[in-house]
């Protein structure tokens, strides 16, 4: 089975947080298996991300990585940097699936440096305007996984939403509905 | 042709900012007509979101609204309220689809009051996962659109993105590429 990997570039505590916490959480719900970031370690997002794995279901993994350009020299696989300025989703999404590889998905934040262009197999914009990483990740891993990762299981789960048309369920796993 | 609005709830200046900011500028990227917010009023919000759809094109509106309330029951057309507690979308979207009247999206911050669930025709989750508001509505919208809107041409826009497999190209409208 392809992995899928999602590399967050540039994280800066405090001023970043809940937007890089939304990139995990977007990268988590939408079937990819982990996360690394550079920047400035941040021990605070990490351990809210594991909270948020302990509860919610797993596996999903958080890697600090200290040297980013490494980091995507040595990933043994696919390395695809989502970007406005790059060829549209819709047109290259097919040939990303049909490769084997693992995945290594790029997204950046405020600047992006001109060298991520060239690390990169593909750059790929979801639309060409401007939008969020967030939303970019999302809708790339919605169509890279074709809609299937709606539908996946987390694992270890210890609490799991029951699905309403009005109001909230939510129940603790082993516990009756 | 129906029209699709977003109502962001519970607007904060500064500390929500960044991710209002990204909930318009989803909405804008992925087809919706225009956004509304509430919570305080942010003018240095609204005047950014005025400039991209001035330099990207549009139509594109913002609106505050200081009632959430009377803006949802006076709405002339479908409430969707995306939430993780709701129905999946791929069940729901298809019933959504079809019916032809306008639709306002509801997408809330941190705490959404219990109320809003009981307003809304639809409480739809993009997953029954935590993540984002940025990316539930950027999936939601992209199934709403069936992947339709990746193709929308803006009007009068002064900035254009030609796509590359490698490096930013931007092109101001009227100028050769």
């Amino acid at each position: 089975m392809m992995k899928v990997y999602v590399l967050r570039l540039g994280h800066r505590p405090a001023r970043d947080l809940r937007l890089t916490m939304h990139v995990f959480l977007a990268a988590r719900a939408f079937g990819a298996d982990g996360v690394l970031y550079s920047g400035i370690r941040d021990r605070g997002l990490e351990e809210r991300m594991r909270r948020v794995v302990e509860e919610w279901g797993g596996p999903f993994t958080v890697e600090y990585v200290e040297d980013w350009r490494r980091a995507i020299r040595s990933w043994d696989g696919d390395r695809v940097h989502l970007t406005m300025y790059g060829m549209p989703v819709q047109e290259v999404i097919e040939e990303i699936r049909k490769s084997p590889m693992d995945k290594l998905v790029i997204v950046g934040g405020e600047k992006v440096p001109g060298e991520v262009y060239d690390m990169a197999d593909w750059n790929v914009a979801v639309t060409n305007q401007p939008h969020s990483e967030v939303s970019a990740l999302a809708v790339f891993l919605h169509e890279l996984f074709k809609g299937r990762e709606l539908l996946k299981r987390f694992e270890d789960a210890k609490l799991k939403v029951v699905p309403q048309r009005r109001g909230k369920k939510v129940v603790r796993v082993g516990e009756k509905a």
